[in-house]
C-alpha cells in the first residue's frame, strides 16, 4: 500500500464546497486502485483566518506544509473582505514560490458532452505551460511623487533559469504529445523581457530538433484561442500571459468552472500544489450549484503527477460520461446540483473500473 | 468646402491593398457630403524603405507628418525581413508617441450579417479605451549577466497623468453610451502598477457619480469576452491589456480583419492616426482576398473624429448591408474578393445617401 500525505486547503468561498467533492472522487479512485492510500490533513487558512490573525497562514505555515507529498487547494480570495493582493500573496503565491512550484500546467480540451460557447469548434486539446515563479508577477517596483505627478513602476523580472525551465518542460511535454510548441510572446511591443524570451526559446528549440515551433504574439494568440484552438498542442507562456490564456482556455471549454491546474515543483524536492483555475466565486457560494469538475479534474492531475495516470484517465472518462449524460451544473446550462454531479462521476468511475 | 490634409502610410503587406480600398469609400462619402474635401499625400515608409535606408522613416518623418490633419495607416511589419520591434518602434509606435496619441479607441460589436464564432452571442457593442503611450510597452529596462545567469528586467511605467487621461476619456465616452465603465486590472498578481491603476480608477470614478463601474481582472475579463461580451459597454485598459482585449474583440466579431482602431491625440494639438487592428498578413498578400472592412471602418472612425459622425454612420450601415448580402471575403467564410466587397460597400453607401 502506497501512502500519500495530502495537505488540503479548501480556502475561500466555493473552495470549501468543491474540495470535499473532489476528495470523494479521489477516495473512490483510490479504492478502485486498491494499493493507494490518501491521507488528508486539512488546513483552514483563508480570508476568515486572516481577519482573525492578521495573516493568511501561520508563521510556520510553509514549514508545516513541507512534509506533505502534495497540496490540494480550493480557491483563495474574498475581495470584499480582504484585498486580493493580500490574500493571494499571503497564501497562494506564497506557496507557489515557497516550494518553487515554477511550472503551472493547465490543459484545455473539448470534452465529450460539453457545449463549447464556440460555434463549430474542431476538436481541440491543448496544454498551457505557464512560468509560475517570476515574470510580470513581481513585487519589485514602487512609486514616486504625489498627486498628479505620481508614477508607479512595475518591474517584470525574467531569469534565464526559470524561462528555460518552463520552455524545456514544454518541449518535453510536446515530445509525448503532438510535437508542437507555441511560444507566447509580445516582443513587438515589450522591448526587453520579450525579446529575451524569444532568444531563449530559439536556443532551447535547438535541443529539440524534432519538434515544430511557432512564436505568436499574445494578442493574436488570444484571438486564435477563439478562432482556431485546434491548431495548438503545447503553449509556453510567461506568468501573466499564461494566466490570461488559461482563463480563455476555460472559457472555450464551456466554463471556467471546469479548468484544472497544477503548480509543479518539477524537481520533486518540495510538494506541488493542485488548484483549479476558477476562483472562490462568493456570488454562488452556499447554493450547492458550484461546478465540482474543475476541482475533480485538478485531483486527476495530482494523481497523474504521483504516477497514477491510468487512474487519472478513468476519472476524466467518468467526467465526460457524466457531462454526456446531461448531468451538469447551471454554469454549463444544466440543472444539476454540485453533489449530483459528483455522485454521477463516482458512479461512472465505478462502471469504468 | 472643408479641406483636410491626410497623410497616408499604407505600410507593409496587405496595408498596401486595403488602404486604397478604404480611400475609395471615403472619397465616395465625401462626394455624398458635398462640403468635404480629403487631400491625400502618400508616404512609402515601411520595411522595404528600412531595407534601403536603414530606418523606417526619414529623420524628419515626424516633422513632415506634423502639418497634416490626420494620418491614415495600413499595417506595419514584415517579421521575416525586419524584426518586429524595429519596424514597429521605428514607425507605428514612434508616431503614436511622437504625436501624443495617448488614447487608442477600438470598438467591437456584433455586426448585422456577420457570423460570430460564438454560438449564441447576445447583441454586444463595446468599446475598449486603451492607454496608448506607456505602461507595459516601454523601452525602460535591460539585462544583466550572461548565459545561465542572465536576467532581463522590463519596467512598466504608469504615470498618473496618462492613466487618468485614459480613464476620463472612458468615462466621458460611457456618458454618451450606456453609462458603464469596466476597468481591466490584475492587482491580485501584479503588485505595483495594478494597485495604482485601481486607485486612480476609484478616484476618477468619484467625479462620475452617475456612471456604473466594475473592476475585473484581465484573465476573467478575457474569458468574459468569449462567454458574455454583451455585459460590456466601455472598457478602460492599460496598453498591453487593451492590446489583448481588442484582438479578442476582433475574434468575437468574426475576424481580426474587421476590427478598426483610432490612435487619438485628444487634445487635437497633433494629428491622430487611424489604423486597423489587423497586421500586414504577408501570407495572404497579393491574392486580392484581404478583408478591406477593418480599414474602411477605421476610415469611418477618422470621419467621426473629424466631426462627420453622420457620414460615419452611413459607412457602417453600408458595411452591414454588404455583409448581410453575403458579400464577404474568405476570412469571413465568403468567396468575394476584396474589391468586390469595396464596390458593394460603395454601392450601398450611395443607396443610403
Ligand atoms: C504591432 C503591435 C506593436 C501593435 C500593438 O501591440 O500595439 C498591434 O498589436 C496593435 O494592437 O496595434
Ligand atoms: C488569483 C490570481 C493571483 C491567480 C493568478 O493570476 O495566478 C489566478 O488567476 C490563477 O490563474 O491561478
Amino acid at each position: 500500500m502506497n501512502k500519500y500525505e495530502i495537505a488540503v486547503i479548501p480556502g475561500d468561498g466555493i473552495g470549501n464546497e468543491v474540495v470535499p467533492e473532489a476528495m470523494r472522487v479521489l477516495e473512490a479512485a483510490a479504492e478502485i486502485h486498491g494499493g493507494l492510500s490518501l491521507q488528508w490533513s486539512q488546513f483552514s487558512w483563508n480570508c476568515e483566518y486572516y481577519l482573525k490573525h492578521g495573516q493568511m497562514m501561520p508563521d510556520d505555515g510553509i514549514d508545516t506544509l513541507r512534509s506533505f507529498n502534495q497540496i490540494f487547494l480550493g480557491a483563495v480570495g474574498m475581495p470584499g473582505l480582504v484585498p486580493d493582493h493580500i490574500s493571494l500573496w499571503g497564501l497562494l503565491i506564497k506557496i507557489r514560490r515557497g516550494f518553487q512550484q515554477s511550472i503551472n500546467v493547465r490543459p484545455a480540451k473539448l470534452l465529450r458532452g460539453l457545449e463549447s460557447p464556440l460555434k463549430n469548434p474542431k476538436d481541440f486539446d491543448l496544454i498551457v505551460v505557464r512560468e509560475n515563479s517570476e515574470g510580470e508577477y513581481s513585487e519589485v517596483g514602487g512609486r514616486i511623487h504625489q498627486g498628479s505627478d505620481q508614477i508607479a513602476i512595475q518591474n517584470a523580472v525574467f531569469t534565464r533559469k526559470s524561462t528555460e525551465r518552463a520552455m524545456r518542460y514544454a518541449f518535453d511535454l510536446a515530445a509525448e504529445r503532438r510535437g508542437h510548441v507555441t511560444s507566447a510572446t509580445k516582443s513587438n511591443g515589450i522591448s526587453h523581457s520579450m525579446p529575451f524570451w524569444d532568444e531563449v526559446f530559439k536556443e532551447v528549440a535547438v535541443d529539440y530538433p524534432e519538434m515544430n515551433t511557432t512564436s505568436t504574439h499574445i494578442d493574436a494568440l488570444a484571438a486564435f484561442f477563439v478562432m482556431k484552438p485546434h491548431i495548438f498542442d503545447v503553449i509556453v507562456a510567461s506568468n501573466l500571459f499564461g494566466d490570461i490564456l488559461t482563463d480563455l482556455g476555460g472559457a472555450i471549454m464551456g466554463s471556467i468552472g471546469i479548468a484544472p491546474a497544477a503548480n509543479l515543483n518539477i524537481e520533486r524536492k518540495y510538494p506541488s500544489m493542485f488548484e483549479p483555475v476558477h476562483g472562490s466565486a462568493p456570488d454562488i457560494m452556499g447554493q450547492g450549484v458550484a461546478n465540482p469538475i474543475g476541482q475533480i479534474w485538478t485531483g486527476k492531475m495530482m494523481l497523474d503527477f504521483m504516477g497514477y495516470r491510468e487512474l487519472g484517465e478513468l476519472i476524466l472518462g467518468a467526467i465526460e460520461d457524466t457531462l454526456q449524460a446531461g448531468v451538469r451544473t447551471p454554469d454549463l446550462g444544466g440543472r444539476a446540483k454540485m453533489m449530483e454531479v459528483t455522485d454521477t462521476i463516482i458512479a461512472n468511475l465505478k462502471k469504468r473500473a
